[in-house]
């Protein structure tokens, strides 16, 4: 049932949706006015119609409207490379996982979310007005007590050996290569972020003289459809690139053969 | 620290893997010759030397690890997808997840992994030698707990308004999408697999008339890299195809303007 | 050396570029005024400076940058199709192609410049006023006394066993596929243009049953790339789908296994 | 009418095919036998029957069907590649291109296509032994004549302001952009191709000094599907990667902001 104070998603039947407080209020789109007060004690799914007669779905918001939702400062990371990332980086309820920067908070959010109430996130961000939109990010969706936030990663992290995952999403990630490795539990997955090839080139560089292995470097595409079932087609335009993602294994020694 | 009995990833360092079950016994490669006793007692990413110098590291499997090396009597399903899908229909720790049918049960270690010991995965499969080897699969990984098994799924689910979301991996998908409607909450997420454009077209036409709302229907594409520093570029072969997936929310009404 | 009436690539040093005819008068971009007179009489290539001190290249334009500028009534067909189309027809100096429909007159430029003077193209065109404008289109480039227009296809082209390849870019191209095995010269290829992969499995359906063989489907996407040496990437953004293309060839007799 | 010491593509029905001269002889499949004395004086498209009762069709060879079935000694350029660079390097009737190296010779049999009697191609290469089979690749599809083999391009090109259009093919292509640039005529394109994005970056560097302008960096994709009309789906596997393709046009000076 929709409880008042609640954070909706709210989907008009042309297309746009938002993210909405449930409230004694009406929610005015540029085509109707709707009377929120209905929706409460009514279930999630909840067709609701405006004054003019435009008609709305009421659904329950998951990680993945929230992370199309949030507000942005920086740029973030796509569902289509988080998804992949939490599978990557094995991360489940009662995991600890270390992220450095925290940027706008939409790796975060996965992360704060898959770990459970059992898990827990630690963030590092140099930035603190990131950090205070990666907040109010986190707790809106009421995942902020999971996340212990950090300032600056100099040369290491305060953790040694106690994360089951470590991802770095900052310009030079090779400079905490070192600082990673220091903070995973052995064998654990490490996981980069890499808009360029150039950065690529450097990772896998500084990663040669150190003790990682099984490195693999990859991008994830997506390609939405047309949902027309008699015109079934791809979209005209698609996301042409977000990120390289680099993932690796610490290991006790340097390999011979290199990562 | 390593115990006997335990499953490790046992990773060459010319570029194999295995999962192998540690215990007084040597592990056989086409190189070389292990003794696993050693691991014992050992932290992960520990790295062995066989009796003829070849040298393997030695990790904790990953959700990953054990998806690559699952015993497959099916087409399973791919990390790509299986990320991305994990996020759309917001799996994570305690929820209660509907799938049809089992196959290897890929998706299911996933779902499993993800809800964490709260949450529960329920499964249909009409195949008694698929439903099998996914109990295998999923019992070598510990997950086999949170998992209830179930036979052909024909006009119905037995669960009403339980599921937090529901997965269908059949071939005619469109049969059984009043009984997705039924299972799931309200406003939930369904997720459907679909390897011809043919199926998408079906399941859309058959969507048209139903109470879903927000249908979406994508592609996930892997491009992985050679990681030589000097000669970064993408691999020289990759997989062109494994599905589409279609994604939709449970509404209580039709729509007036299709999904 | 570039001549009076001349029509000419002109390309501002911030990357936009015209097609531009050379005279005695100024050329106005948003941010300057170039007296195209000075061109008359300099080489390709020359770098002329405007009253306000921005600069621009004239270049001669080459077949790719005349369809990058065509005037459009319809979807055109892009590059990136259309230089594989060429291949695959094999489409070079005098040989018959024959299209149909016409539309803006993308492909039948490129057709035209492939076979020479030597060679020549008829092009079949409901639409008065899309031949109207291909018309234009090829005038400009100095393509038309190579192209025969022709008005609606019914149900047969006049042409018989005289096509060194043909070409079908219409709603329903299953329909003219009898009267393309008619124009084709034994064991020449078909190339057929379809947006949705509905139409290709019409399309499919309909070739089973006639002498073609051969069959492939394919599509094909460009990527472009950000030029920063520092920091190369692939852009943000990238057209996700025109079209997918089907080759087939006339044979003589229906084969036994389907195209 | 298919005359004997006709090339020809021989096509069974099972899907494979082969480039075979036409004689008084038995031409051997894994299958069947056939009299290819049959075919002479028969039109392309026949369809010829075997000892055993296979079926096979014969067509007339394309370009892309010799590309296909090129002798190769060095990796070769793809028809998704060469099919854009023809277009990008407005290579037509009567143009003069200039290539190096020439490798296999796949381009240089495209190139040497597409320019026609009247026009002629340049190919440079170090390697006497890779001469030799594009030589022979060449005349086995009657194109020789319209070539001129050159050794090894030290630090420049015999060619000045001659080419209407230069591809760079080696290694170190950065070593060879002053020579390009001498051998263009004035606003004449440059292509080059590039395998690794290391590779593509020291090209770039190199191009930012020179009197070059309008790059664009791109890579060209191919998606076969499979062909039948009930299950719409693409090919299972496909190729990741060939090679980044650049294009860049030959001005006057260097131009202020990059070219």
């Amino acid at each position: 049932m929709i409880k008042e104070g609640e954070l909706v998603l709210f989907c008009t039947e042309e297309g746009r949706s938002y993210l909405v407080e449930v409230g004694k209020r009406n929610f005015q789109t540029h085509r109707d006015s709707f009377a929120l007060e209905e929706l409460i004690g009514k279930p999630f799914g909840t067709v609701i119609t405006g004054k003019r007669g435009e008609r709305a779905f009421v659904l329950r918001p998951t990680v993945y409207d929230f992370l199309m939702k949030l507000r942005r400062v920086t740029q973030i990371i796509y569902p289509k490379d988080i998804g992949y990332i939490l599978l990557r980086l094995d991360v489940g309820p009662g995991k600890t996982v270390l992220e450095c920067g925290t940027g706008s908070g939409s790796l975060l959010i996965a992360f704060a979310h898959a770990v459970g109430e059992s898990g827990r996130v630690i963030t590092y961000e140099k930035e603190e007005r990131f950090q205070k939109v990666a907040r109010e990010n986190l707790s809106r969706f009421g995942l902020a007590e999971r996340v212990i936030f950090k300032g600056e990663a100099q040369e290491s992290f305060e953790e040694e050996e106690e994360a089951d995952a470590v991802f770095l999403d900052l310009k030079t990630p090779w400079d905490l290569l070192p600082a990673a490795w220091k903070a995973l539990k052995g064998g654990a997955p490490l996981g980069v972020l890499l808009p360029t090839a150039n950065q690529v080139s450097e990772t896998l560089k500084a990663l040669e003289k150190l003790p990682f292995a099984g490195t693999e470097v990859l991008e994830i595409l997506i390609r939405f459809y047309k949902t027309n079932p008699e015109r079934f087609r791809p979209e005209d335009r698609m996301v042409g690139h977000t990120a390289y993602l680099l993932f690796t294994r610490k290991i006790k020694e340097v390999p011979h053969e290199g990562n």
